[in-house]
């Protein structure tokens, strides 16, 4: 039996280590995995609303831990407090959005075709809605140690969907996963539902025994490309294949307009500075690439991002590794044939890594300039015509995000044929605006085509709840047996009917019936 | 450059063939899969009345074409032109059902999020909908020459998507598959939709072509789990993973409680026995295996079965391969230890195989039984008591469908446990009836965990075309720039607008605007 390793909470500023406890053997990973397997019925037994006060019980309890939360953070990342008591109000915020989500109903697509004749014969009964995957494994992002990690939307909209979850805690920021554990746990156990509903477990080799297990049903992850195919390899080795739900790399081009150059090139180049830089520019939505027009006022806002750019301090990075990997792929970048240094951040610090923002020309557009380099860094982009800036659309990866900053003396023929290009490369487009800070809402959307995910669902907003339920159709049911929100009569949740989308019955409408 | 064969039609019931033209070429791939690329933003233009129109006029090309196409299939496939009469005219309801999808217009997923402050401070508007995805490959089955291939389930929903489509046309039909595809071609040009909207390719090397090719953006498939297994390699070959919905094996159980075998024996061995020879035995909802109680009234059920195969005539299987696989297959469950020979139709024609019963006990219940053998056999398990029906369930591989026939004298309490039991085994639960016939609607679902399928999705019914979609959002975008269906004071489609749900405004309602 291999020895097994000490999880260490690192402070990131300090570099002082704290053992949080022992990597999760096999052999817990399985225990941990049935117990979700045992918990299933339970928590799907618990129903809507009990899901709903699980949900947020969890969000309650995440608010009275808040400020152990947040130092815990802090001190694994070095984001910083304030950064946190945004991120932690965002995952509560989360966390009752799906409680409504659940009370709302819609999310089950429950559908009732009575019996009836057609043209193909006589139809029968037919109900059908959306029900449980069963147990699904959670990978912890690097970047957002509360909203996409232990207590994030994966795990939210899972538990909401009635799956029991196993986190993969990020290696990164152990203790704070220990910390937003707890809370879930005990939520758990007051909100009635079994405890093996959720979990966490620590190491890389415990996030492969979670996948290759034959009672996890489905995968959320957020990371890199190659933290995926990793994952996605061990998935096709599976005698059953398991639906994967990958959050991975995303360029996030932006496109200025001549117009947007021209009357508002200050206020664009904070905008767009600001938001590569945030959070040290380890978002999935940084914008990594921003074409900008040739002449006078494309001149006036590359200059104005250069001076914000070297007047930023520099930054400490998540962890060594992203340290390293984007001091190796920025220089790669800077050195690379055509593209030119346009500013860099100061100081000296060898704990810490400069801002730094790149040119090139459409013209060249060298490859590397078009791949995600995950950290503070973004390169400028020249285009002469409408022609070399819809090649250059044309030749970026697909992202989770595409930015238009457009002005008012543009020809709108021009922003819709830029607006109809980004939509095939990317899953959400912003005007004028910063693709950083993906609202939690209902119309949100965030995911994209490959490499940005590979999936067809958001892993941000309401819907990503689709990822964790799979159909059920119940033919010529007893009513007994069916569930609650398919029964005959039953007012819970908007349904179809015969076709016929239907919304629930107004509170306070007098249906004539006996009550 | 290798030689290309000519694809041939077989008479099923002479053998005699005919050329049908040559193997589709890597080249001749290549190029209509440009095609289809190049079409798609004509195919999305069309919208959903244009593109409704369009499967209308596919329906009507159907039926203009009835006659020929029920003798091509009959010919190819020798299952009689009473099934094809049926089976077109189920193709043709499908796709016109389609058509009212696009019409009615829920399938969108539009949802409207007004600029507003939250919890979260300010959030921008957002809209969402969902968009195409781009050129599918589709790959027609053996078993279903028209609902199931090219005119069928999965080129409907992805042409009503605002997906091109090219079909692979199964080996085992293809002048069938040609007339279908040219009364396809002539409603994509009639409908005014580009031309590459849809094309027709042969052989098995153009199938690996186009799963393989760089603008086809998803697959559906249905097929066997080997057949499934060769393209997913191909597709995780590939620099982006694109996904693949697979309808595949299935075992389809069927439960007969004590009630059911005391109260209808005859009607219930009559229904059973006719849903697992009909088609030859050749559905993908075949019950394969019979949970039938011990006992005397088990034992008179069991006899009717026995009764009902022995009288049945041999038939003509699909294709030499389907007819030798299961000559192979269903000899080696017959001389599995624990399983005898029930029941045996009889003839002696070499090219036909005779309808099997065989048996077994859930005591025993020996691994090959429960695996799908496709063609006209099926195992009855019998069954000593509640626990172990509900063992052997639980030993059960996941199936598209399981079925209970219940007696009035039966504990609702046992219904309801083998109900939920199944639930876990299954994508459709079907009382007191058969599984075979699927019926095209609203609240249909024909899915299920693997081995059934690989996806969280239907290939038939209204919601299959959520496969050929996927999420799109706009933030602060003009409204030039959304689509009409996102438009403000747009009542086009349903639409969630803030969180809330909301009905198209009924034809008449007086709004109280100015008109």
């Amino acid at each position: 039996m291999d020895s097994v390793d000490t999880v260490q909470s690192t402070d990131r500023r300090t570099g002082s280590t704290e053992p949080v406890g022992p990597e999760t053997t096999t052999e817990e990973v399985d225990r941990l995995v049935r117990a979700a397997l045992d918990a299933a019925p339970g928590l799907a037994a618990l129903g809507r609303a009990g899901r709903a006060a699980l949900l947020r019980a969890c969000a309650d309890g995440l608010e009275d831990a808040r400020a152990e939360i947040v130092r815990a953070a802090d001190r694994e990342t070095a984001l910083g407090t304030v950064r946190f008591e945004g991120e932690l109000t965002r995952t509560t915020f989360q966390l009752r959005l799906f409680a409504e989500v659940l009370e709302e109903g819609s999310y089950l697509e429950a559908a009732v075709d009575h019996a009836a004749t057609t043209p193909m014969g006589p139809r029968p009964d037919l109900r059908r809605m959306l029900v449980p995957l069963g147990p699904v494994a959670v990978f912890g992002a690097s970047n957002f140690p509360l909203a996409f990690s232990v207590p994030g939307g994966d795990t939210a909209s899972a538990l909401a969907a009635g799956c029991p979850v196993v986190v993969k805690a990020h290696g990164s920021h152990p203790a704070t996963s220990e910390l937003c554990a707890a809370v879930i746990a005990r939520a758990v156990r007051d909100s009635g539902a079994p405890a093996g509903s959720f979990a966490l477990v620590h190491g890389l080799r415990a996030g492969a025994d979670l996948v290759a297990h034959p009672a996890v049903r489905a995968v959320g992850f957020t990371g890199s490309v190659r933290g995926a195919q990793a994952l996605m390899d061990i998935i096709n080795r599976r005698p059953d294949p398991i639906p994967f739900f990958g959050e991975l790399a995303s360029l996030n081009p932006v496109v200025v307009t001549l117009g947007a150059a021209a009357e508002r090139a200050a206020a664009v180049a904070e905008q767009v500075v600001g938001s590569f830089t945030l959070g040290a520019g380890q978002f999935c939505t940084k914008p990594g690439l921003v074409l900008v027009p040739s002449g006078d006022d494309g001149d006036a806002l590359v200059a104005a991002m250069a001076d914000a750019v070297a007047a930023r301090e520099p930054v400490v990075l998540l962890n060594d590794g992203i340290q390293e990997s984007f001091s190796r792929g920025s220089e790669a970048l800077a050195a690379t044939d055509g593209v030119e240094v346009l500013a860099r951040a100061g100081g000296t610090d060898p704990a810490r890594v400069a801002p730094l923002l790149l040119g090139t020309t459409a013209g060249s557009l060298p490859p590397p300039v078009t791949e995600e380099c995950f950290g503070p860094v973004s390169v400028v982009v020249r285009y002469d015509s409408r022609d070399q800036l819809l090649d250059a659309i044309d030749r970026m990866p697909s992202s989770l995000t595409a930015t238009v900053h457009r002005g008012a003396a543009d020809d709108p023929g021009l922003v819709a044929q830029v607006a109809d290009r980004l939509q095939g490369h990317a899953g959400r487009i912003v005007f004028d605006d910063v693709p950083t800070g993906v609202a939690v809402s209902w119309a949100q959307h965030h995911g994209g085509p490959w490499p940005s995910t590979n999936s067809q669902h958001t892993s941000v907003g309401t819907t990503a709840i689709r990822r964790f339920l799979r159909p059920f159709a119940w033919q010529g049911a007893p009513q007994e047996v069916l569930p609650p929100e398919l029964r005959d009569d039953e007012d819970l949740v908007p349904r179809r009917v015969d076709g016929v989308l239907r919304l629930r019955t107004p509170l306070g409408t007098d249906l004539g019936e006996d009550s």
